[in-house]
């Protein structure tokens, strides 16, 4: 096996593949990448149990040569070393050559090197085999509906449902929805109408995925009952999926509210972040004490003090009300909005609320509301 | 106690003092500023046993007014929580008043703080009488002093003495050395010639005082037996010495060699950092083989393998020399000489080697050789 690879091209498959390399696992043949040498091109597999990774570098784009001077094969080398190896490297091609499946010889004409590299015979089958539900959505949408919601799923993995991002296909809408039990995030866009299926997809995976679109257009989904694969570009990505029904559903988010705030995303944001300075171990807790006269933003913790804040250029319908909660996950639920102007919904004290773009009303956040003390 | 105080300069000077609050600290009390508003302004003290800054806000700075409506007084806040505060505030100005020696109210016109303070009886008195050799230096010249050098001091607490830098005043030189007992350094300056003295101290201590420096010209440091004062600007540092004598004499750096290469320092680093990408978990060892024909720098690792980069436009005086060296120490010289050519000379293998820089004989630096297997 031999190839001369344009150093550019080289890096960026690497560098795809990375994200489905382990850094630390138990079967240490994961911590390599898979180069096989074909026709194709050379394509380069990772895989971590988790998500596995199948990219390829085509023999020339366009006029443009990527890979000349090349004999087919395959081989078995460390991922992250040949990652850093490649990436110091400075000349414009490197020529990499398989000697006995033990050492890859790697040469830019200024630095060689001799990576130890092993057979790839017994790193594990992939199978990219796309079976249940096969349909396309464009990159900016599958992006949108991940990064406004994945920050909502569990980050620990004591109940692994939700971890997961559930992606449900009905009624010519693809709804993307994460919950930690305590705040759900939800979002949505329109599909073909004959597309009807429900997967829990590990929030990290989908984050994976996103990250690694470039100037793809389209991304396809094929969506079976054990696993998810991602095919866009020269890249094909499979994730598992987390077993067991999502428990939520539509009902959990109320339509009738008591209370309405309208505030300037930033202010708010900004506010929350002030105040927020005096939280010392736990949480932030911040309060907002809404009345028809004003609007206060306050923490206040035994150790440290007390801050508060009048928010001005304010819309307020109800009567008075308070209502505390954890500030990271307003703060991040605004932020997912993304919009200049956001709306907090209120049912009472003590009822979940929700924060909605006025503009946009394919996404909703929800968030329980804390006691103070 | 009472004021009101330009926003930038209060964060400024809070900054200043944040250099000597220890993040875990016995002392309790160590974790706060202590704040005095005086007649010469808004002094900040903060202190955490190796090192103790004082610094002061004058009431204003030639036309400038910087402090207005303030009354006299003294108080201790949590140094972390009031800059964070002070940070985050948007206004102009901020208002700050002690109530009861109990909470310090802080506003800007938007957010107001009630900040738990204490009365600041039981802060430990500094005491920043000067004594010993006193004399100025100028700022530019000590930072040289400790950039060149600190990076060679021993980071860890196992010979206290060779966590410190020596600083040393003699024949008209003032002269910084650091050790780590695998590596030397040492830089000079031209100092007035009746000042002698010789103080180990902490190489931490003083890399915390030159990152003060903003615009400052001249420092003044006064050398005493157990203590070194350092004065610049409106600020005054004080730092611990380390007991005992510095364990390195003029005569360790050796003055004849028998074999020279001259090199590109860019191209020098940029094949130490391209081959040692190879090394595993201990520091990576490479080797420098010298021999009229041409100059390699390689490393090489069991696990890993191997790499090799020829190095042109070099010049080379003597016999064939292979020598192997920690790359970092190697590195952190280079790039303390501040250089675009660097000058090696060696003994013979398994001698400590010296990095010159050609056009500048007041800095040195001094390793020794590693062997390979």
């Amino acid at each position: 096996m031999r190839f001369t690879i344009n150093k550019n091209e080289f890096l960026k498959g690497l560098l795809i593949a990375s994200h489905a390399v382990g850094s630390k696992n138990a079967n240490p043949m994961l911590l390599g990448f898979k180069l096989e040498m074909s026709s194709l091109g050379l394509e380069i597999t990772a895989n971590n149990d988790d998500i596995a990774i199948w990219t390829v570098i085509p023999l020339a784009n366009e006029e443009k040569e990527i890979i000349r001077n090349y004999t087919l094969g395959v081989t078995l080398i460390n991922a992250h070393l040949l990652t850093e190896v490649v990436r110091k490297m400075e000349g414009e091609e490197i020529s990499l050559e398989v000697i006995d499946d033990r050492v890859a010889k790697v040469d830019d004409g200024n630095t060689n090197y001799q990576l130890n590299c092993q057979s790839a015979e017994e790193y594990p089958d992939i199978d990219l085999e796309k079976g249940g539900n096969i349909f396309n959505v464009s990159c900016a949408d599958l992006a949108k509906l991940v990064e406004m919601t994945a920050f909502a799923a569990l980050d620990k993995n004591t109940r692994p449902i939700l971890t997961a991002i559930n992606l449900r296909g009905e009624g010519g809408k693809l709804t993307a929805t994460a919950t930690d039990s305590a705040r759900l995030s939800r979002k949505s866009v329109e599909i073909d109408p004959s597309i009807r299926f429900s997967a829990n997809i590990p929030a990290r995976t989908l984050s994976e995925v996103v990250r690694l679109f470039e100037n793809n257009i389209e991304v396809e989904i094929a969506a079976s009952e054990t696993k998810v694969i991602f095919s866009f570009g020269n890249t094909v990505v499979k994730s598992r999926l987390i077993g067991g029904d999502y428990p939520v559903s539509n009902a959990i988010i109320p339509t009738n509210f008591n209370y309405r705030l309208s505030v300037s995303a930033s202010a708010l944001l900004n506010a929350i972040d002030r105040v927020s300075v005096l939280a010392t171990d736990r949480a932030a807790v911040v309060k907002l004490e809404m009345t028809s006269d004003g609007i206060e933003v306050s923490s206040s913790s035994d150790q440290t003090g007390s801050g508060a804040e009048t928010l001005t250029a304010v819309q307020y319908q109800g009567e008075r009300l308070e209502v505390a909660f954890n500030a990271l996950f307003v703060t991040q639920a605004v932020k997912a909005l993304v919009s200049d102007d956001v709306e907090l919904k209120f049912i009472g004290e003590m009822k979940p609320f929700v924060i909605v773009n006025p503009n946009d009303d394919s996404v909703v956040e929800l968030i329980t509301p804390m006691r103070t003390r």
